[in-house]
């Protein structure tokens, strides 16, 4: 798009002076994201206030063919908000209003824009719980949440972003609403477009309205630290807890590198001479806490742990989680690259994927820290690097591509909750088939005729 | 469709001689379902024994424009499994494999034709639990299922069909293999076709393998029956228990009238003058069972509940059961036509509802049974008729019009768990909008470009 007068003219008509941006330091603060990827510059951004604005401005960007990026707070890892060079970004941040959250009914109807940690506050202030809990929940909204199908902690027991969605209306690319699900909570009427919208990383519609599932609350919760004198000691105590047919609300692996990278981080007591620290949360009614922190200790035991500390008070399991919260960033503090993957196996495999990623670091000479949720097979290996090193990212490509291959040869999937974006779009066929490929082709071609929405996402194009 | 020899020889290559009908007997089998509609005869019915065959089979119906219908057990209940006049109608009862059980990563495979309750019984005998319970789960299959994305008795805890895919590989028209969703619990890999399969009715695609979710069994759990002096004393309970934050795995109520049809029925000592039943049970860690028991007994009684009866063994426990299962098989004996149908209202709105039902009995003189699953909003009014008496008939036709209307009016929707097939297609739009029809319409013609997927579902064509 050359960003001519005459259509800012217009879209300036329909969003207000203030909401429409073509600077160049806006255009840059809106041409990258959080994943390991070139920026690309948008050429101009667009910021509805409303949902009539919002819609009237797809449909004009679809009469010009200019291509669209709806961007929450840009926290994707996959480059799923990276825009199409000379395209426009849509901003949510302006349709952030928790609309109802319904006590009776057990649901909220939100505005794409609302700050995902803010919702879930404003859930609990009602006595009810939003259980989904991605690591960026701090800034991401929950329309990127639902476009990504966004995961977290908890999605061992309480599942991911997907499990919660029971209704989202969203514009077309001619800017009709398509209205999909329900406040039921059952619901079988018609395709379940919903369904789709979750994981189109934009690609299919611009949300405008989504309705959530809440659910009771949690009356006890138990967390625990248990420390391991090997990894695969760890990895076999993960797969020994679901075995004994217990669901903990997290389960949660660190190695070596990152246990000695995040006490580094912040002073916060951690064993640095553990090989592996699986922090486990378990929840439910108070005496089923009891039974299961007692017999997840004891399994912890039986598979080697040299010591396993429970919390005692809210402190306590505040520095526990705390201590998870900052693997990442510490270990992003570290070099001027990290490249943090999502490949997930069926949880019986950790173990054969953490010796897998050993593998890996050292075949290619490389750093990896991993850390993740065992507890559902999705490990966070986080490769540390410098991009502008052309030797040593010549080599973080290759492992990535062998980390995506033992995934799926051990039955696998390329993404747990991060998407495919355009980072992994080119592994695609190696998980599904060429004819998977095509249906969902020819599905994005009849639904977004002119290829406006999110263009080079998930299916390449 | 003429069923000419050369191509009849053709499906027989394919399939094999005995699995390929034509004879009179076998179409007319086969030209009905569980609805209360027109009776529409295929001109084949094809019987694969295995993915290779059923594959190619549907490629040979799409090279000469043959119209599917796929059909498990034909308990649909909205017209789903109505073949199109001419048409092919494919059978899946001898693609009944159960796959694989995994038991270390809490998933199965299977064929579509499994049927639900053997299903759910082999998955208890390896200690692990299936949750969903259609009505018709004794007969009905996993693929049927799926496409319908059938509720029942545990939706309101554990949620229905939806819930519980992880994956469904399935055939497009072309015959190709598209695979969809995992083997892990987290997956953000590409377009949730998965998801787009639940409910699609067989408009989409033809299943081949399907992935289900598998949890730890229930260790412990409680039935009661409570009696009401009225409807709405009953309603008034199901409110208040879901206020106070307890969520019964089933939460079931029952009208006069269907208590006393049941009674009839069976001698099973049901109260023929309560005015309304509920038949809940909780269930948990047993320390749980006991308290929420004991909670919800108060509340019923605070409802204003004549008695609470609490079953004490399993025999006890089994009849609580045994009469909410006689429901529909007692209503269906009292006349000759039994129309069953499933508009779903927020849960708080029951009461509602009930008052409703009993308007719309006496405004059009119609005998109307109402049980169904009251925790979740999902009642089941069944109107007992004869649909050889037009007039009747006619009054039937309307109280039907007004029983959705009045649910949407609640911000409810048209089918809880039995579809939109074609009894209700031509009340989609009320829900949606024109262009939530048209963006399914459009998706439709792509993936199937013939439009031989089970034609007139859903969408209406």
């Amino acid at each position: 798009m050359s960003a001519n007068a005459a259509l800012i003219k217009e879209f300036e008509a329909i969003l207000g002076k203030d909401n429409v941006f073509t600077e160049e330091s806006d255009l840059y603060s809106y041409s990258y994201d959080g994943a390991v990827l070139d920026n690309q510059s948008p050429a101009i951004v667009l910021r509805p206030t409303n949902s009539e604005a919002l819609g009237k401005a797809v449909a004009l960007c679809n009469e010009n063919a200019i291509k669209i990026t709806v961007r929450g707070a840009g926290t994707n890892l996959t480059g799923g908000t990276i825009p199409h060079p000379g395209g426009a970004v849509i901003l949510t941040n302006a349709l952030n209003q928790i609309l109802e959250i319904n006590e009776q009914d057990l649901y909220a109807r939100v505005q794409p824009g609302v700050v995902t940690a803010q919702f879930a506050a404003e859930v609990a202030s009602r006595g009810l719980f939003y259980p989904p809990d991605p690591g960026s929940m701090a800034v991401s909204t929950i329309g990127g949440n639902v476009a990504e199908n966004a995961g977290g902690l908890r999605g061992l027991k309480y599942g991911v972003t997907k499990d919660y969605v029971m209704g989202v209306d969203f514009f077309d690319v001619n800017g009709e609403l398509i209205k999909s699900g329900s406040r039921t909570v059952k619901c079988a009427t018609g395709y379940n477009l919903t369904g789709l919208m979750v994981a189109s990383e934009g690609t299919l519609g611009v949300f405008e309205t989504i309705t959530l599932k809440l659910v009771p609350p949690v009356p006890a919760a138990k967390s625990m630290m248990a420390v391991f004198p090997s990894m695969n000691a760890a990895a076999d105590t993960v797969a020994a807890i679901i075995a004994a047919k217990i669901v903990p609300a997290t389960l949660e692996l660190m190695d070596n590198f990152t246990i000695r990278t995040v006490e580094n981080f912040r002073k916060a007591g951690l064993p640095t001479d553990a090989e592996a620290l699986l922090l486990i949360e378990v929840d439910g009614h108070p005496a089923q806490v009891e039974e299961d922190a007692a017999k997840v200790e004891d399994i912890c035991k039986q598979n080697k742990a040299a010591s396993v500390t429970v919390a005692e008070d809210a402190t306590q399991r505040d520095a526990v989680w705390q201590a998870r919260r900052d693997a990442l960033p510490a270990l992003a503090n570290l070099k001027p690259t990290c490249v943090l993957e999502d490949a997930t196996v069926p949880r019986s495999k950790i173990p054969a994927m953490i010796d897998v990623l050993g593998q890996i670091s050292k075949k290619y000479d490389l750093t990896i820290g991993t850390f993740g949720h065992a507890g559902d097979g999705n490990l966070h290996p986080t490769i540390l690097t410098d991009k502008r090193d052309k030797d040593e990212w010549g080599r973080v490509e290759k492992a990535i591509d062998e980390i995506f291959d033992k995934a799926l040869g051990m039955g696998g999937t390329l993404s747990g909750e991060h998407g495919i974006g355009m980072a992994k779009s080119k592994y695609m066929v190696n998980e599904t088939t060429r004819g998977t490929l095509e249906y969902s082709r020819r599905m994005k071609s009849v639904l977004d005729p002119k290829g406006i929405l999110n263009p080079g996402k998930i299916i390449g194009w």
